[in-house]
């Protein structure tokens, strides 16, 4: 995976000094790659060849970077530190930040798009590329990323946080394991109860990642915990408790298993990938 | 292309309050739809459906749109006019205008990839946005504002400045004419003579921006006009002075008609562009 990003990265065009290692420092600062390793490991339950799906496991790192480079900018989060590093702005200044996050984006569909990298039908292709886009854009990321700015310091209700997740974190973690099946060569059922799957993990991590923020070692996570209090954030702890909250990380996780019920032992790492998320709140 | 646009606008997800209206402020301020025209316009030349071209057309100008968003904002150019209404971020506050934004160039890549909105066949389709990726993002546009951005105040020679603008307006405009020769069905050779046009315009279209820059009526431009040498800006003007600036962008709209020579009269509006070049700068 990392060699892989490496050569996208080293691709980047050097024509101006920082552009390209701005997007270098972001993408090999520490992240845990989970996006790649859910599309991966679905492409695995489905029987697919992993090559087929490296190009989209790569854009969704792409992806995901661009918008912790743009959420940890002052405007929005203001963040110093992220994964135990300064955050992209601090090192390079807002503007290069903004601009590797924007370039980042881009670069993802230019790698979906890229037929030199692809071993799928164009239909496959262009059918997970529009569903990236739609899981990235209004209807998910950045739709969600504008609610959770407009909920700070307001009341809201669980109905609320739920859809403000399923949008920030949940839609691009669920089109990760949706975009794995699809290039893996899964059929439509198995491509819906792989959807059930991540849709129960996604918000099973989000909830954990709350729970972490209330009890983690701040050494261990890289970045400053009790700030979601501090801003005055809602979240599933603050709604629910610590104890109601870590039943419900366990219940989404049980139900995502079950969804798995008709995989073979192909499907192990998805299954590991929920018991991480137990073992990591607990 | 405005009811195009408008549909698109029209589907964003509403969930956040500001987010489609921030969106939708951007693009129908005022744009002259150069993009979509020079697209369309290609498509036109080589015979195509122009319905062919549209959901590419439309991507274009939500690109377009993004990149002047961002760069208006305070960390960038920091600009409070546009088109003679207030930019983004002066009406949205920053941090809506980073994600609409980002949620625009999203937008554009979901239209494109989006299977309902096409009639060409999905290789032309992953071709067309693997190019316009290609010329948006580091390689290209995002590249062109990042080296624009490193040069404020500092010596750039001829070369230095015609790399710049080639990357930061010069290759979306080219991919526009390419998309449309493209998706219009244009054989290699026709596609080749198109993108020399793109080309020549594209890089006619900035020196006749630096002039009007200098000579050009802020009331009818829309905003504030000596900003390039406000800021430290070398220009074509700078560096060439008026009556050169003028001879080169005449040379390179007579070279662009040029490579138009075999093509019939559903070139005429390609033409027709070239001369709006050379008469807005006189």
């Amino acid at each position: 995976m990392d060699e892989y990003l490496r050569e996208i990265i080293d691709s980047v065009d050097n024509s101006s000094g920082s552009l390209r290692r701005a997007m270098s420092y972001s993408i090999f600062a520490g992240g845990k790659r989970i996006r790649p390793i859910f599309a991966i490991a679905a492409c695995e339950a489905v029987g697919g060849p992993l090559d087929q799906v490296l190009p989209a496991a790569c854009a969704l790192e792409l992806i995901h970077t661009y918008s912790l480079i743009h959420d940890d900018l002052p405007a929005m989060d203001d963040d110093d530190y992220r994964r135990g590093v300064l955050t992209n702005h601090k090192v390079f200044g807002e503007a290069t930040a903004i601009l590797a996050g924007d370039a980042l984006l881009t670069k993802a569909f230019e790698v979906l798009a890229d037929g030199r990298r692809f071993t799928s039908p164009p239909d496959a292709i262009l059918k997970v590329t529009s569903e990236i886009a739609r899981a990235a854009g209004d209807s998910g990321m950045v739709g969600g990323q504008m609610i959770d700015m407009e909920s700070e310091h307001r009341d809201i209700d669980m109905d609320m946080l739920t859809n403000l997740h399923r949008k920030k974190t949940g839609a691009l973690i669920t089109v990760s394991v949706r975009s794995g099946a699809i290039l893996g060569g899964g059929d439509e059922n198995q491509v819906e109860r792989l959807s059930e799957y991540g849709g129960c993990v996604g918000l099973a991590f989000q909830i954990s990642d709350d729970i972490l923020d209330v009890v983690g070692d701040q050494e261990k996570m890289g970045k400053k915990t009790g700030m979601d209090e501090a801003r005055g954030k809602k979240t599933y702890t603050s709604l629910l408790g610590l104890d109601e909250s870590r039943k419900r990380s366990r219940e989404l996780i049980n139900r995502a298993i079950d969804a798995l019920s008709s995989f073979d032992g192909r499907a192990e790492a998805l299954r590991a990938i929920g018991e991480y998320v137990i073992e990591r709140q607990a």
